[in-house]
């Protein structure tokens, strides 16, 4: 099933206690899309300058993502340049230019109409509601949002999660989200927003989701579910690592025939296994050179992770 | 088979946002022992006041806890004065007597030397050796530490990490030990200081355990495990929790035949229920009011979080 993600197409500049990357393909949809690809099929709504070219193209045309609806504006597409050097768990914002980013108008193209899952990542809540409208026929919603929305536009933010089914946030944006420092009473107040379920993403140690009775057709709340982070003896370059998991989570969604409690919860395993590839190098490099294989067999290291009992002899 | 342990039995007075308790009884010795109990006999070492009265005695005596390494002294116990009102993730210390506690030279008793398990919980290195080479005979020692040990005692310490299997710590603990900001790369490092398996505790994100090849007979180092934390909506008291945790988890593991890797993912989980029960009230409270059916029905939860198959239909 086609999952269709609206979304930043950017480049970064990233510094880490590994090295640097000058102006690599970045950006939450490019993360998304990649992670997504796969397990399903991915068709991107965003815009980007002249500065993408046939390179850039390259990368989604050779993981069968659908660029009809990637708009090429006059001017520099999105950029961002960040560092890590003091932390890799926050980064360190050293200059955003939003570039054609600025006046982005998200458009559908026909061809995407027949979505049955949408996602929208951290972009304006207005732009997000726009698309979400456009498309009121979808079988799932995912979303993502941060703290600037959070604190500056939330009433456009509440209106949009009206209309989202699964939000995925970290930590801090759902205790900021719902005004309280407990994780689970924050939880809770977030399920009352609009979202069915929540996945709340701890960075190292994992994701947690919550569930409401809306959650599944059965109508009843499953208690909630922790799905691991994989210790890394090296983070090459944080960044990507929570619109890849986003990618990993909702494409395999997408890949299922229904959305059941069992396959949400395969689904945050192969999110948290998706975030643990893209870590491991600069950009998307790791996430462009994947196969299924590896995604498997890195699934299965995350169940000895967290089982008790061996699934391997 | 019966675990001795040595520690701190101690008044705490502390105050958290759900409220505050004066002078109710602690100590990582008293929490150890107390989440232990529900598994194993235990044998305590420690030193205590005159302000140890009949009460406190009723409590070790409730739970069959052996009380002849209890020595008695002139003066008063240990008193600890802690605040959680700004983080309920680190105490802010408001007073440390530590009155009895400042010359105690723990004496074992005949009666415990077969114990088959020694827990030694954080005190100064130097007496944890003094114990620990008083029982060389013993099965596995499980130990624990802190920040100021780790800092201004480091080649007291180092000594007594030669005797010690498997040791219990914090993230920054462990960070600080092997002096690395990579927690994979930490444990290694800890790893090669005398421990065969390392517990790094989460705090409300769980545990992670990583493996040496000494760790099991088998001489083959598992993959890490991680066990999670259950999300509370209320943690009324955090103190004790990681010294509940060692508890249950040592006290499964002395209960069981051999120590497996089966056996130690189980500790794990056992260890993350009875911090999970301690929190939940003050002090000691939830602790001394346990059912095994009540540790049996969590440990259930547990897995629900974790594992992608239910065992519940």
């Amino acid at each position: 099933m086609a999952i269709t993600v609206v979304g930043s197409v950017a480049f970064d500049t990233v510094e880490t206690p590994s090295g640097r990357i000058d102006r690599c393909l970045a950006g939450a949809a490019t993360y998304f899309s990649l992670a997504a690809s796969y397990f399903t099929d991915v068709r991107v709504i965003a815009v980007v300058g002249e500065d993408f070219t046939e390179k850039e193209e390259a990368v989604f045309a050779t993981h069968g993502i659908d660029t009809r609806g990637l708009e090429r504006a006059e001017g520099k597409s999105f950029f961002w340049q960040g560092s890590y050097l003091d932390n890799l768990n926050e980064a360190k914002t050293l200059q955003t230019d939003l570039n054609v980013f600025a006046s982005f108008n998200p458009k559908i193209p026909d061809v995407y109409r027949d979505s049955e899952y949408l996602f929208l990542a951290n972009i304006d809540p207005v732009l997000q509601r726009r698309v979400r409208e456009q498309m009121p026929d979808v079988k799932l919603v995912g979303g993502d949002t941060m703290n600037y929305w959070i604190n500056d536009h939330r009433s456009n933010l509440l209106e949009t999660l009206k209309g989202v089914d699964v939000l995925l946030i970290n930590d801090t944006e759902s205790k900021l989200l719902a005004g309280t420092r407990n994780p689970v009473k924050a939880a809770h107040d977030v399920l009352t927003m609009g979202p069915k379920s929540l996945v709340v993403k701890h960075g190292e140690y994992g994701a947690t989701a919550f569930f409401s009775p809306r959650s599944f057709h059965s109508g009843v709340a499953p208690h909630p579910f922790r799905a691991p982070a994989l210790p890394l003896a090296e983070v090459v370059d944080p960044t990507g690592a929570g619109d890849s998991f986003a990618g990993g989570f909702f494409g395999y969604i997408a890949s299922q025939p229904d959305l059941t409690p069992e396959v949400f919860k395969r689904a945050m395993f192969y999110g948290g296994v998706m975030g643990s590839f893209t870590v491991e190098q600069f950009g998307t490099g790791r996430l462009q050179q994947l196969t299924r294989d590896e995604i498997e067999e890195r699934f299965a290291i995350f169940r000895e992770l967290t089982h008790l009992e061996s699934q391997r002899s």
